[in-house]
Order: structure tokens, then sequence, then C-alpha cells
């Protein structure tokens, strides 16, 4: 099932009213959540769009259905180009962040784990979060993930907070599930999603059993409050309202107060020792997706300065364009490290094929490194104005607006209206609440460059590089270089399959 | 005379009603603007401060009475240095920009061109100017300085420009003064200054001669029209608001409307060769100015990454304090340029002392190169909490109120109600309107970089460095390094006099 | 066929002695060479190798037999995959730079532009030229190619030049052939090639038909001399001399004094339209091949600064771990570059797949400019040691020999013998002139970062991002992103076909 | 008294020879000595020269009478200003490294650290060592500090390592003196210094106790043996050498093998607790140093770049210059720094006049942090031809030097003999082995940037700009901002008396 967005808003606003924003219970249709919302349209629309067919689309791997790209589990590099694809294509539509990938990184992640575990430990959470998901993608529902945990005081693991919900955890096992308390934070899209995919935060130990707990939950659970922040631009609704200004993201604190979540939706209940690996999981698959978004946020404030370098009548300056290919540099080093995840990604034994971790990192740390500078170079060709120029309203009020109309106008071939929007799009870009939002969110969100500085000296192959140092030093006689022919890229006869198929449904 | 911040606001509240905001012609009272007024009342409240006497204040080089530092013409290294430390101290209170330097600056660029002018040119520009700026200490007023023209299209002089009035120009000469007409932007302080000192932005031609125009002129004089921009922090005005909540700032774009100025107001008319020498003359000024009040900018990102490490129990972690020590570089980097301009700057034939162009134009650079970097550190250490924080009125309401103030304790030393004050100035100093105002003016006011290095590369003896490099390269048989013997630290007797003078006062 | 190494050398040393080194005509086993020749070695030997078939060597397109991979035209993704993965594994053989990669890129190119023109303009070069190939394969050659004309004025045209030779260019026309005259300057690997492809080296206008020549000719031809500048590590040849100090470079500047070239062998003559492509054409393939190789030198700076965390005791540290995770994003990063390049390549009317240009360049300038930051890291690990060590024979001096030995040891596990071996190997790659060789060709070598700047703002779709942000601002109502669906992996039956044939191979 | 260089030579090649170089026993005279000799001879022959009286000399606070400023104690900042204008002056002649600051900066480290221990502890060190210093200031001798000792296991104190040798220690106190043996590294300048001035490296403990011990000791005392690393460029000498090849450095490792000292020449023996502060001012002294002599190999590599930019007719380009101004950038913000801290000096209770040392570290970080970019800036403008161009014998070979001879050619305002020197002298500056030396001691001599980074968190003041934080964000009521008051510029009387006796000297 491929569902409408008229679908997805009715679901939405049919559910238990338990968002807060400002200190009031709101129903999910309030106006501060519907530019969120609006961005969640934005990846059901592509799905409807036969135009996208086969990248806003997938044949389900479960079902053999048709279904929404982000509700997919890859199953070859094919798709995993496809899923970088659809993120840049629907991020470049709403002018950043499309929060739809927290349900497709979660589903993933679950998938692989639950499979591993019970290979090794004969349980059977894979049979049952496949049976979960095989409803998901039929109802075409939408999900976020919610891994951070509130975490207190952060020298403390879980089991020594003094706050012990701290951390979401079990405090009850039951016949036929579990009772979970505790509190997540900064979740993006909870207050417009259906379903809630709850994983650990961290990796681990014995004493902290209890915090090692994945489950899947309707939003509006008895006893799940969403205390959510939304960021939008505060523009009045004029008939003509920029695209731009019609999209905008939240963050939510979500306090579980003793959930019941029955055993079929829960996906690990105690094993401790599978925390780390299934928070790693959704990690890099999320940074993996940062490969197609971060790029497309590259696009759009590439687009942005070279409209500013048009209105100031220096888009032709050799300065000016050697600073508009820095965008080029970051958006497209970090594509081509989500391309290079998906060529030399794995198979799981779960069937779902995984983006290479060191390349995700290095791609998702890329983007987190550069994008104050990013933003900077916005202003250095834009020049101050974005925080100088009038209120809109005095461009229209009878005593100021002559003036300001001739004013504006920097470029003969562009005129005054065409100027206030470009200015108002440069100062929304880069002088807003959204503003802030993507400069915070770019630095940490998916993780912030230390933690993929320390996924990459955990993964990385260090010792290859000092045994080669020791051979060149001439310490050791032999190097043994073999590991390089096992870089071998994942192009299949399946793949070829799937394109077949995919490129027949376009 | 040494004005209260009262007997400011009772000058300022009777003027003519000139303002205009969002598409209102508003009073200088208007709420909008009180912030930044609040930051001009500490200029005042620090001169009215004994403990301060000698810093805040100087003994008039015009009038031989104590005035406001901001109001002084500095006549030897020690005032140079003095007015660093005012910036610093003053710019530290306010959580940023002190917006007074402008006026400060504007008088400084006029004393020392209009000398030059009359010694050159035999007109009487300086006794006019020196005339004028006596009454103006005497009243104790704050004027701010406009420069920054609307430019049109930048491809084109001023004479050239299709509307005419994109540079304020003489379009009348009568027998008791002149009339313009023209458009200035980015105009920070105007909407509650006394005084506006208006010169010329660039460089001009012979062809350009009637756009260069320089005066001083009342702010609500017939015929202005101030359309302003305020920034400031939209909290609630709660009974303990924090003071950093209290500052603003604000720019505008003023409108010259076929304005008469007197000729004793009148300090440059037609002298087109003198433009680009008085618009260096502010501009440096200003980048010295810099050089003092962006140090106490990154002491304030600096306190509150500080804050920020402590509220999440990092403040001691080796990386995190690598960190804070960038604030320092770029601080002490630039507050040293400042110190060396002094020490190395030179007496013009005004009496003026002037900062060493190249020293203030090192200093200001990298202030603006690095602010974006230092915002992110800001974000690196505090995370993402403060654009996924819920609202204050959460942490308030019934339903919301006990587990979000249990929620937000991460330090066992730090209880919830600072740490919510922490992460709330977090907030406002990184992720609000004023962080926008900040970034971007930390790049282009006072010039952007790429404008001190045309300043640099202008005055630069690189020809000097090229002499070496030839003598070194065995070209030049000899290598003249006789300038560097003329590089002498301008301390005299004077100097010592000075500081007796000001220590009594101590 | 596969030459040997021994073969290669046969040859090479029965050519006619036209090498300049020093002020001295010398034959091409001079000793001053033989560093640089042990790395082509590397190339053969590795073709010979089972271990590495498939990969060393590929199944040539003409002559339908195993040849070098370095003499290969690349017929689909996996193809430059592939050739990525021989240039990184070579290029650590031998500690850095593979030189071979110069003629792989050239015949490339020669390919492509050949088929062009002659489909545009009717000519035959194409067969001329695999005809060429063919036996080039056959006999297993090495060739370099010549690109870098002398260039003389930069201000000025070749046909502009007072000197005439600043470029290379045809002086007559002949019935079998043409008399080229002129001179290259830095090109890498000519002093030990059997062959110089010639190449323009820039865009050229009508007037400068002369310099519009490509060719093939034979290293030591009447009338070229060949004055080269050897670069190796002038350690004593000691029994056990460390392989890094075995391998070597050199560039030459190459007389061409009237040199005859029958037609066969020319493949552009006048046809200055076509310059700019055929040099873009080498220039985009080398820069591909470089996203193989630098990542293999950074694996060599890693694992030098890994030794010399080791021997200082200091590997543990996270600030040393930071700071080693630099070599990781700039190695992968420019690697998934190259891979991004090979997936979203193109087929060229010739049959060869070339790699994206966009990616291509991005990996290239990463490396550029990144170069001397990759050797501060190395320093700032290892300390100043590797330049005040004492010299290695005061190490065995009777006098200082006990004390030195004692005094060189710094980690108990790490004897005295180890350590030298350590110190000396980071002194050759971090303080040798072999380093500045690698700083300096590390910028410039294949277009220094700006000629990749001046590709990418040529070639990048600036203008799909400008659309992009006038739809986003509401300037236009519609924004075309079809051409992400464009954007396909080139992965195909022939793909999975050609791996079928390499995997048999292995 | 003030030696000529001859004087200088002939007390240095009457020692006795204890300097090992590549395994033999060399004279003072050896000719791979004598670029470094010739570095200290412009030390001399500046001190005699009457244009630089009262800069490359002073008046002795000790005797009284004019000395070489390099044995200067200075008593104000103006003597600090007149010793980073003497540095930068000295290391502009010799395109680099001046070496002598090592000993000003020892004898004045020890003049502060004997009066403060005496003060504290009744010792009588300051008079033993005042005493000392006269005669050294007396005879005009050069000193070198050895700071740096071998340290063996970094993890571990100097107690605690196994080789006790890898810190110079005492090893028996007589009545006379004292037995010290030990080994220190990598000291500037020892093979052709008088004397030794040996200061501990770091903080100690009780246990280290042995470990604080201070001396001074002439060069050839039996028990020493200097093994030295010459770093020289190794041209011919031609008739007319470039004065750059004539200049070079050298470090040595110095072996104390039980050597005996005076208690005359003892000023520390046994008093840990002052190591680290000992320790520290002679780095802090020396950082101080760095801001002098480090904007002098700006001056040289931005000569460089802009010889280098002309000889490729490219020097008027707009981002050749703005490159340039990168230099101007480094060189005078660092030399800023050193004039802060001249101005915000404090005197110490011994009477030296000692540099801010905030200012003094970032203005050494910031050269340390740079150096690889700056040249990275040469290598850019230059291009590759400082590694790939022929040797300079081939230039002059009959067979090539027509050709070459043109070749080189590419400004008509430049013959090929000055381009020939100026591609040389780029060689020489920025791929040679002297690059290497200053690309690694740019970065650790006088303490790499970590070292100034942990300087500066153990100095600056955090707690204030906490505090203010605090104030902004409403947590405290009050900010005490007093302390900006006590940050005075050290101008008295004094200095101006002091200056018109420089004056007068002039």
């Amino acid at each position: 099932m491929l569902r409408t967005k008229e679908e997805y808003h009715e679901r939405l606003f049919s559910m238990r009213n338990n968002i807060y924003v400002g200190g009031q219970r709101v129903g999910r249709d309030d106006s501060r959540l519907r530019p969120g919302i609006n961005v969640l349209d934005v990846t059901f629309d592509l799905a409807q769009d036969p135009r996208w067919k086969g990248l806003a689309t997938a044949i389900s791997s479960v079902t053999g259905e048709e279904i929404n790209r982000w509700n997919h589990l890859p199953q070859n590099p094919y798709d995993l180009l496809q899923k970088q694809k659809a993120i840049r294509l629907a991020a470049r539509r709403v002018g950043g962040c499309i929060q739809r990938c927290m349900g497709h990184d979660a589903i993933n992640a679950l998938a692989i784990y639950t499979k591993e575990i019970d290979e090794a430990e004969g349980t059977d959470y894979h049979a049952r979060f496949i049976s979960y998901l095989r409803g998901y993608q039929l109802e075409d529902l939408d999900g976020t993930c919610c891994q951070t945990d509130a975490k207190g005081d952060r020298l403390k693991r879980p089991s020594q907070q003094e706050n012990p919900d701290s951390y979401v955890h079990v405090v009850e096992k039951k016949k036929d599930g579990v009772v979970v308390r505790g509190i997540k934070m900064s979740i993006t899209q909870a207050a417009y999603a259906d379903v809630f995919f709850v994983i650990p935060t961290r990796a681990l130990k014995e004493e902290d059993a209890d915090y090692a707990i994945a489950f899947a939950v309707p939003a509006d659970e008895d006893g799940i409050k969403v205390v959510t922040r939304p960021v939008w631009l505060r523009d009045k609704d004029e008939p003509h309202v920029a695209p731009f200004c019609t999209y905008g993201v939240s963050d939510s604190v979500i306090i579980f107060d003793d959930v019941f979540i029955p055993w079929e939706r829960v996906f690990m209940c105690g094993e401790w020792q599978y925390g780390r690996r299934l928070a790693l999981l959704f990690a890099n698959s999320h940074r993996h997706s940062y490969c197609g978004c971060k790029p497309a946020l590259s696009d759009v404030l590439c687009g942005a300065t070279l409209l500013a370098a048009e209105a100031n009548n220096v888009d032709k300056v050799f300065h000016v364009r050697e600073k508009l290919s820095k965008y080029v540099g970051t958006a497209e080093l970090a594509y081509a490290a989500g391309v290079a995840a998906a060529v030399y990604g794995k198979k799981t034994s779960s069937g779902v094929f995984f983006p290479n971790e060191i390349y995700a990192n290095v791609g998702r740390r890329l983007t987190g490194e550069s994008i104050y500078h990013e933003y900077n170079i916005l202003t250095e060709v834009a020049g101050g104005i974005s925080v100088t120029l009038p209120f809109a309203e005095d461009f229209g009020a009878p005593e100021t607006r002559e003036e300001l109309t001739r004013f504006i106008v920097r470029n003969p071939y562009i005129n005054a209206e065409e100027a206030l929007k470009i200015w108002k799009f440069v100062e929304n870009v880069g002088a807003s609440p959204m503003t802030a939002w993507y400069l915070i969110a770019g630095v940490h969100g998916g993780g912030s460059p230390v933690m993929e500085t320390i996924a990459l000296n955990s993964e990385y192959d260090y010792d290859e590089r000092k045994r080669l140092a020791r051979y060149l030093a001439g310490i050791d006689a032999e190097f043994d270089d073999s590991k390089l022919r096992t870089l071998e890229p994942s192009f299949g006869d399946g793949l070829v399959e799937e394109r077949k198929i995919n490129n027949k449904n376009n």
C-alpha cells in the first residue's frame, strides 16, 4: 500500500492528544506542527508520482509488493544508491531535513540485529520483527527512531544514574509483555510519526541489562507524553508564501511513564551484549542517509549563495566562483562516500544489504565538520543584508514603500519584487531559526564528528597501515597486502535483476 | 559634561518621531528599540562610575574637561589602549556589540581628515569640525556613523547609477548650506543616536564630486526617515530576566529626502580626491575598535562553552579544554593586534593619535575569519540541546513539569533551575536571532575579511620582502633593512604625563 | 604479452643514450635512475603474480589477450574500480607514486578523443591509434605522457610566445609524417619509459593550430633529449636497506629538436578545436588515478605516524588517535570519490568507460588541499627528532655508539635497532628529498587544486542549484528535478560478464 | 665588550675537539659547521654596526656597559620590543633561525628564578648567577640552552627511567662542586657555542630531586661529547653563492659523562619544586623570541613567493595577492602578540622585565599551527618546478645549455640568469634539507602548539569568563570585572629614560 498524504493526515489527526507544545497539550493538527508534517507529505507525494517509481518506491523483500522506499530493507548496493538519491531528491524539495530516514534506519538496524541475535542466542526476535514489519509496510506507516536517552550524568552508566529514568528501561516483565519507563530526548519527527522504534543509545554492561530494551509502539500509546519543540519560519501566511517557508521540523522529549509493550513488539529485552551492535547499526545506517541529505542542503546553500551573488551582480567574480566550488566539494565528497559505502557494503545474514561503515563515517564526518563553514560562505557572498534589511512590512507601508522599493534593486536584471524574495530567502536560509537548527543538527544529528572519529578509530584497519610501514622501514621482511583483494564491489546478478524490475516499473 | 543615562533617554524620547519599524512610524521609546538603548546606557553608566574614571572617561584635548571616552580624540598610544580596554569592558557587560564606537571612530576620522585637507587645500574644515565637536563633547552626545550607501549596482560608480539616490549626494548648494539626498543602509545604532555623522563609503572620481559629502546632522532632522530593524531576544518579561536578554541591537536604512545641512556642519563638499582617505580613516579606526570588542565576544562564547561543558559534566576532558583554548587564541591575538596598532600608531597632523593600519587590519581580519568557527565550538561542546530543548513553558506546566525538571539535571552539582538557565543562555548565545546577527556582523561589520585583505595588500610593504628575497637569492648584492629601524614605539613624555593625570583621576 | 621486469630492463638499457643528468649524458642504467626503475618493476612484478591476475592484469578490449592493467582501456565501472585498487596496491608497495598511470591515462584520452574527432570530422585517427595501441599492448610497453609544455610567458598563448619552442609544435609537414620541436617539462617517468605520448596541455585557438599536435614516439628517437632530475634517498647501500629507500622518482625536461614523426603515430595535427578536450581527458583520467594512489600515500603516512607514536609510547593517547583518523578521512574520501566516479562514469563512443569528472575532480582536489596538513600530522606526532637525530654513522662509531644506542630507546618494547629504523623511516618519509617531492607533487601533480576548482566550475550544474533556490524562494513556481533521475549507476550485464571472466582468471 | 666575529671564531677554534659528526670527531672549524657559525656571525656583526647600536646592543643592567643585545637582561617593555626587532632584523639577514636567542632566554630564566628561589628559600643563587653573568657579558660569550632531555620512556618520570641517563642528573656532590651525567638532545647551536646553560625540561617531584640541576659549563669541558647533525645547503662553492646558501643550523645530542661543575656555576641543585618554574621561564621567554623570528621567516617566504609569482608573471593576479596576504596575517599577528607581551609584561623581583605569558603563547602557537600552510602557499604559487627543474650543471653543459637557457625565461623582464637564481632560491627555501628543518622546527622549536595550549590552559583566567557567563545568564547577580583594570601597560619614566639613552647611542 502506498498511502496518500491525506490518508497519512487522517490517521495522524485521529490519534490521542499526547503532544505538548509550549506548556499546552495539543492535537497533531496544531498549526505549529504543520510545517513538519508538510515535509513528511513530500515522502508520500513522491511515492505516488509515477515519475519516481522505483526510486521513491521499492519492491518489498517481505511482501513482494511495491512500498515506500523509506519502509524498505535494501537488498543490494543499488537499493542503497537509490536510497541516497531518493533522500537527496526529497531533501532538495523541502530545502533540508526529510526526517523520514529515521524510521528507515531503525527498521534496517532491527532487521539485521534480530537475525544476528537469533543465530547466536536461539531467540526468535527476527520472525517477530519481520511479522511486525509486514504490517508496517502494508499499512505504509511512518515511524521515527527513539534512540538518544536523557542520559543524566554523562560520567555514569545507565544503571548508576541517580534518576533511573535517565534511560528508558524495563520496570516489569509480564506474561504478555513488558512495562517500560524513562525519557528519550532530541527525537526528530516524533510529533507526527505513527510509530516509535525504541532502541538503546549505547554499549551496555551486564548491570545495565534492564536498559537493554528495544520495541515498537504507537506514538499515542497510553503513558507516552511527547513534549515537542517545533522549528519553523514565522512568516505571515501570504497567498504566495515561498515553499521554503512552508517546511519545518520538530524535536521532542518523549516521556515513557510505565508504558506496556506486548511481546510481539519487543525486539530486545535484557540482552545487554547486543546494545552496542544495535545502536551502531542504526547510527551507521543513519550516517549513510546523511550522505544523501547533506548534499541536498549544500545544493540549497549553493543555490542561495548564487542567487545572492546574482542580486549583488558579483556572480561572475572569480573568488565568488571559487567559494561556490566549496559547496561542490562538500556535497559531492559526502555523496561519493555514500556511493562507496553502497558499492563496498555487505549482505548481512538477514538479507539486508548494509553500507560500509568506514565510508559512511568519513562521509558524515565531513559534513559535520563543514557545516558552519558552508553557512559562512553564504554570509561572505551575501553581505550583511540578511540581518539589516528592513522588515517586509516596511516595503509595503505608504511612507517608506517607494524609497525602499527603489533601494533594493542592485542588478538591472532583477526587479524589486524578485530582489526582495531573494533577500528574504537568504535570510530564511542563513539567518533564521531554521538556520540555527540546521547548523546545530548539521554538527550533531546522526552523531557529531567526534562520534564518527571514534567509530572510525574502532573500525579502521590501522594495524594494516602499521605493518605496511614496518615493511617499508625494513623492520619486517614481508607485507601481506592480500586484504586489498577482498575489497570487492558487491554487484551481482541479483542486482541486475533488481534493476530490471525497477526499470520496468518506471 | 557626563550625561546620565536618564538624561540620554530624556533627549532621545523628545525627538521627532521619524523611526519606522515593521511598517509603522514609532517613537524612540518603542519597546523594540529598548534592548539597543540598554546597550548605550552602559556607556553612560560606566562614565558615571568612579571606578572606571580615566578608562570610561578621558580628558578632552578640545575642552580640557573630563568627557566620555567614546567622545574623545586619542592623543597617544595609551589613549588607544584605554579605548580597547573600555570597549572590551563594556562589550562584556552587554554580551557583545557596544555600538557607540561608531561615533568615536567617525569623529576621529573627521578630525584627522579635516586637518589634512585644510593643510593641502587651504580649506577651513578642521576649525569648523572642532567647533562642532566642542559642543558635541560638552553635551555628551551620542553619534553614529552613516557610511555604507545603498550602492545599487555594484559594478557602477556613484555617478553612473540609474538610481542617483543609491549614494547620498548634494542636490543643491545654498548660501547657508547644502541640500542632500540618498540612502544609507546597515547603519547600526541609528534609531537611538542623537546625531548622524555622514561620510563617503568609497574612493571617488571627479565625476562623483557630488557624492563627496560629509556632515553632521541631528537624527530627527526634517527629511530624514530611519527605517529600523531591531534584533532582540523575545523572552517574556520575567521578574528576573537574564541580563543577556535585556540587550539588543538594531540597524537602519536611512533615507535622506532633501535634507538641509548648514555649512557649519559640512566637512566635505565636492573634494572627491579625499573620499578614499576619509572612508579608510573611519574603517581603520573601526577595525581597531573591533580589536577590543571581538575579544569580549570570545570571552562570552568561552564562558558559555565552559558553562555548557560543566552542565554536561565534561569540563575537565582534554579535548574540551583544547577547544576552549581556541577562544583564547582568537581573542588575545586580536587584542594583541590592537595593542600593537596602538604602540606602533602615529601622531597625525591633527594631534589625533591613529592606530597602525597593518595591525588593525590583521586583527580585525582574524576575527572575521574565525567567527563561525567560534560558534561551531560552542555547538560541539554544548550538543544539540539548544535547538531541541522543550520550551520554557513546558518546564512549568503541571503535566510535564516534574519529569522535565528531573530530566534536565546532568551534573549533580548543578540543579534544575541553574541547568535551565544555562541551556537557555546557550540557546540565546548560540541559536537565537542574536546569534544570526553576531555571526553575520562578525563577518561583515567594520569590513569583511576580503576588505581587510585589500587594505593589507595596498598598505603592506611587499616590496621590502621582495628585496629581501632578491638579496638572499643572490640577485641583489645588498638589502637595505633600515626600514625596520623606523618602527619605533610611540611612548613619550606626553604619554607618561597623560597616565599621571589618568591615574590621579582613579 | 606480460613482460618480466628483466625484459623491461633489457629493452631499456639497449636504448640510445639520450638522458642527461647533472651535466652529463648517461645511459638508462645510471644508478641515479635505478630507484625510479625499481618502481616500474613493481608494475611488471604484480602482473606476473598469479595472486593479482585480473587486478594487475586485464583482458584487452583490443587484442582479447591478458595484458598489464596499466595498458588497458577500461570498458566498464568495474575496470575503473580495479584500476583504483591496482594503483593503491602498487603505490603502497613503493611507498608512493607508481608513475605508470601516466601512460594509462594517455592511452585512454587518445582512444576516446580519436573516436570523437573521427565521428565529427571524418578523420581516421582512431583506427590509427588502435593499431598503434595493439602493438603497444602486445609488446607490453611502458609509456609516459608528455603534456606540460615549458609555457614561457603565461600571459601569452602558444602562438604569441617570443620563444616558439615554449610549446611543442609542428614545424614541417611531410608526405610521410611531421617534424616537431619544442620543450615539455616536469614529465615524470620519462627517463625510463619506452614510449612518449605527446598531447597538448591546454585549450587552443585557431592561430595556435601548429600547436595542436599529438603523437607517440620512442623515448630515444633522434632529436630527443631528456634532461632528468631524479629524486631518491641517498642512503648507503647497506646489505639490508629499507624497501622505502630503494624507490625513487624522476622528472624531465624533454627537448624535441626537429623530431620526425611518421603519420601512423600522429593522432592530432592542426585540429586546434580538440586541444582542450584531449587535454582534459588526460587530466580527468589522471585525477581519477590520484583517487587510487593518494590514499596509498596516506596509508604510508598513517603507518609512519603510528610507528612514531609507538616509539614515543603515546600511541594510545586520544588526541594522537584523533590525528590518525584525519588520514582515514582524506584517504577514504578521495578513494570514495574515485569509486563514485567509476559508478557514475560513462561509456564513451570509443567503448572506453570514462570516470565521472565531478567526482574525479573533488577527489583529487581534496588530496591536493590536504597534503601539507597530512605531513604536518606526522611531524606533530613524531616530534623534532627526524631533523635532530645524529647521523647513522654516529650510532656505529666507537666513541658514541654505546650512549646513543641506549639513548634511542623510548619504549621498553622497541629495541634500539628497531627504534633507529623507525626514526630513519620517519625522516625518510617526512624530512627528506622524497618528502619535498611528495609535498609538491601532492599539490601540483595531475593539476593543482585551483585547476580542479576551474574544472568543477566549468562542469558542475550550478544552474540546477540556482533553479532549486528560485523555486524554494518562491520566485519560480516549479523546479524540474528530473536530472537527478538520469544519475544512474553504470552496472550492466556486461559488467557481470567481465567479473566472471576476471574471477575465473583468479 | 663587543667581540668581532673573528674574535668569536678564534676562541671557538681553539676549543677542545669534542664535536662528533657522521661518525668522526671533528674540530669546530669543520666545514659542515660553518654555515651555522655564519649565522652567529651576524649577531656579532650587527653589534659592531653603528647603525644598529641600541638595537643590536644594549646597556647592561649588570655592568653598565654596552653589550650585545642577546646577552642582555631586559629591564622594561622597550627592551623586549627591541629584542623582538633585533631578532627579526637578524633572522631576515640569515633567512631564518638566528639561534642565539637560546642563550638570551636562558640567562633571563636563570636571573629571574635565582632571585625568586633566594627570596623563598634563603639560598644565594642569584648573586652567584649575576657574578657569572658579569663575566659572560664582559667577555661577550655566546651560550646555548640545554633543556630537552633524552627523556626515554615518556610515560615515566626521570627517577623512574630504566636508563637513569635519560635525564641529566647529579651523581655526586663534592665540596667544590657537583658531578653530573645524562643526555640532552635536539640542542640547537651547541656545536659552536662557547657555553652551555643546562636547565630542567619539566616539572619534577621530590623523588626526582637529583634531576633538579641547573648550571653553566664551557662547551668543551671534560666529559662532554657533542654529537651534531648540521643542516645546510650542499651547493657548490661558486664565486657568488647566494647568501641564503651560506647559512645553516645544527642540533646536537649532548652526552654528559660525569662532568664536574664547580659550585660557582651551579644554580639549582635538588630544589625540585622550582623545576617547573625554571623550565617555563625559559620556554615562555623563548616563545616571545619566536614572536620576533617567525615573522622574519614569513617575510622570507613572502618574498620568495612574490619572486616566484613574478617569474611566472602572475604577481598581479588577485588570488595570488590574497595568498600573499596570508603571510602578513601570520607574521604580524605573531609580532603583535610579542608586542602585547612586552607592553603587558611585568617586572620580576630580579629586575628583569618578563613578557606576558598569555600573549607569548598565543603568538608562538599561531606560528606553529601555520608553518606547513605557509610553505603550502609558496608551493601553490611557485608550481612544481622546484622539484622538477634540471640540476644547475645541465644549465651549463654544452649539449643542453642553449635550450635550457631559453626555456627558463617566462617573464620578458626576467632574464635566464635571474630566473635560475629565483628558482634555485625557491627550491632552497621550499624544497631542500633546510625546508625540512624549518617545517619541523617551526612546529616543535620552543614547544609545539600542544605545549602552548597546555600553557594557556594553565595560565588563562577561564574562571573569569565563566563568571561573566553566569552573570549574563542570570545565575549570578553580579560580575566583578575589576580584573580588567589591572591590565595596565608597563610604560614608566624608566622607559623614557632608557629610550633617551638608546637614542643618544644611535
